[in-house]
């Protein structure tokens, strides 16, 4: 039989993803599951693009341009207008998904064997990525003890070799929700020019931010035109995952031109979701402020309940709309699956993404989940019961379980 | 400034797309054009896969499984039931457009520095897809003077080195329209199994074929279970192009595994175009045979006029909605430009993809051109008359700047 590759072996399952076959087992036992391991948001999206696309006029359903509709990149740099980022509709790629600007990305400015920093925890799907174009993440790690702030820059530049490439960052922080401050992103800034290093920023979340705290964009850095990329998506925003449209912003022309190159070859992002999401720009000022007070309801019920739990630390997170637990118990890959194959409170139980998919260091965060707060607060708050109902009986299962081990030893 | 990568320079611009900068001159010129450079059908997308989308009940835009939806899965084992292809869902990951599925093929059995076996000349993003994945094509020529029939096994025999992991074809082919004969696809079934390579086979003109002609898939072959893998897509068989729906299809488990981490990776296919598809399927067998019978008659109109051009070479395509054409002139990349820049016959003139693009051999196929008869047989036919003018025209000029260049000289 012939071989797969050895990049399709290292390819990481995706945390997570990959404890759906277990969470359809406990669909079909019957048992309500509160999805809290997936952002999947459950808020609506904005009807603007939803009618859009009942009312297509089309009788084809034609390739788009390669770089997507030139009126929706024209009117994205309204968007980005809005939030201090002047661009051209030249500087945008509109992409099939978020996903896809990272893969162009990484494509148009790495080799293989090139490395790229990255704060850790991250978003899993770097590493797939990285693993895709044969790069190597090189993690600098961040603690939940000051809430995963960015690590000191002397300890990024201690891990830059030749072959580093680019830092990459996501701001405000999945799985972190840690929002870069003003001052960290000039830091980075200037490390990358220093070096010469791209800045790739994942700001899929900027509008999800609470409390006082301002988004900054590496693209409101004017020193850094020629070494900032964003990564952008209508995912979050709109709540409209399912679309598969995000966007690639730089201003650096060659990486533009590159990323065009890949663009061509899959011909175009997908017409309808493009449609829909040039009609979500027309969403009322008033769509995103109530989905972000949502959230912000969310994230306080969330941290608050989560506090009240005995042995559970956990950051307050000012962006995004996730958190890191770290929780009193060894596995939380064995405790996820538990939760869905073993446990459940009155036929209801909980779906939480392990973190150590989100940490390319060994053994690092084996005791720590990533929570999506998506739900609404009523359900929010049920999960919360359920996980600290789970965490008293998990504790009380591992300790008779080490007991009898102690005694067959 | 940090420097793209060479991946990134290696990647080939779109022969087909390349050309849209002297296209958007001459629209704003004024002029109407023909565009006979890419596989953009102007058919009817069937009215069940638009009415599907207008009729919508959606509130969320979520996120789909990432194998794509599930109904659509098993409904398509029913296609495949038509066409003599026995398979289960589980054999089908559905990809954004073949270009994804490809991507996947790539990813999951090759390596960096692998090669694949492809005949040219081929479709020409499979250069930009290997290059993509750091993969080399290695390329087995086919020729015009017997409408590019697989060349013998003996010379992709030659060709296998340690390094090979693959036999990609396109049946029947882009840019060549040639059908491969059971007998054709047999020969490359036995080489596969004897060097234990993949054969992939792109397949998404697989209900364009003309005459008595029939086609036959990789996957109708028993022996080749482990090594088959098809590219498929609704983007030609619905005139849907800009949904971006596509699937991989294999029974080897390893290999669709390893697939789905990809897929993971990147979440979902798109989900409006996912519904979109799915109801395609409902479309009635006249929905093909009307459309292929419209491409047979363009065929036709195409070839017979061609044919009559002085000094044109084209053979007859049995499949797909292509023609590689043989001009007497000698750089087609000039004379294409010249259509869009210089040249019009009452202000409209001609699209056409240099045939350059698709060879991966320097040097071959420069004065070949692929035309699409994607248009109506009334623009078909006014294509062919501003062909021949132009072809009067060009010759000439080229007599003259040859003259001066001589006088200069």
């Amino acid at each position: 039989m012939p071989v797969i590759s050895s990049k399709g072996k290292a390819m990481p399952e995706s945390p997570i993803r990959k404890l759906a076959p277990f969470a359809e087992k406990a669909v079909k036992e019957g048992k309500h599951i509160f999805r809290l391991n997936i952002g999947q948001p459950d808020i609506k999206t904005p009807i603007e693009a939803m009618d859009a696309v009942r009312n297509h006029k089309l009788d084809v359903l034609a390739y788009s341009h390669s770089a997507g509709f030139k009126s929706f990149r024209k009117k994205l740099t309204g968007y980005y207008a809005k939030h201090d980022i002047t661009i051209s509709s030249d500087d945008i790629l509109i992409t099939t998904g978020g996903s896809e600007a990272l893969i162009f990305t990484m494509g148009s400015i790495t080799d293989p064997g090139d490395e790229i920093i990255v704060p850790e925890p991250f978003y899993a799907n770097y590493y797939s990525f990285s693993t895709q174009s044969t790069v190597t993440v090189v993690p600098v790690i961040s603690t939940i003890d000051n809430g995963f702030a960015l690590p000191p820059v002397k300890e990024f530049e201690k891990l830059i070799t030749p072959k580093t490439k680019a830092i990459l960052i996501c701001n405000p922080g999945n799985p972190t929700g840690y929002l870069y401050s003003r001052e960290e992103i000039r830091q980075l800034a200037k490390l990358a020019i220093k070096h010469d290093l791209f800045l790739i920023s994942d700001e899929v979340y900027r509008e999800f931010v609470y409390g006082n705290s301002e988004h900054y964009s590496i693209l409101q850095e004017r020193a850094l035109e020629d070494h900032a990329i964003v990564v952008d998506s209508v995912s979050k925003r709109y709540s409209m995952c399912g679309a598969r449209i995000g966007c690639m912003v730089s201003k650096n022309k060659s990486v533009m031109e590159t990323a065009m190159k890949f663009a061509q070859a899959r011909l175009s992002p997908p017409t309808f979701a493009q449609i829909a999401s040039e009609a979500a720009l027309e969403a009322p000022e008033s769509y995103y402020i109530e989905t972000v007070a949502k959230y912000k309801i969310r994230r306080d019920t969330l941290v608050e309940g989560l506090r009240q739990i005995p042995g559970i630390k956990v950051a307050m997170p000012n962006g995004a709309f996730y958190c890191i637990a770290e929780l009193p118990i060894k596995d939380a890959d064995h405790f996820a699956k538990w939760l869905l194959d073993e446990f459940h409170v009155n036929n209801e139980t909980l779906m939480l993404a392990p973190a150590s998919g989100f940490y390319s260091s060994p053994n690092v965060g084996l005791n720590q989940v990533r929570i999506a707060y998506v739900l609404n607060r009523r359900d929010l708050k049920k999960s919360i019961n359920i996980l600290k109902l789970a965490l008293e009986k998990y504790t009380d299962q591992k300790t008779i379980v080490v007991a009898e081990e102690n005694i067959t030893l």
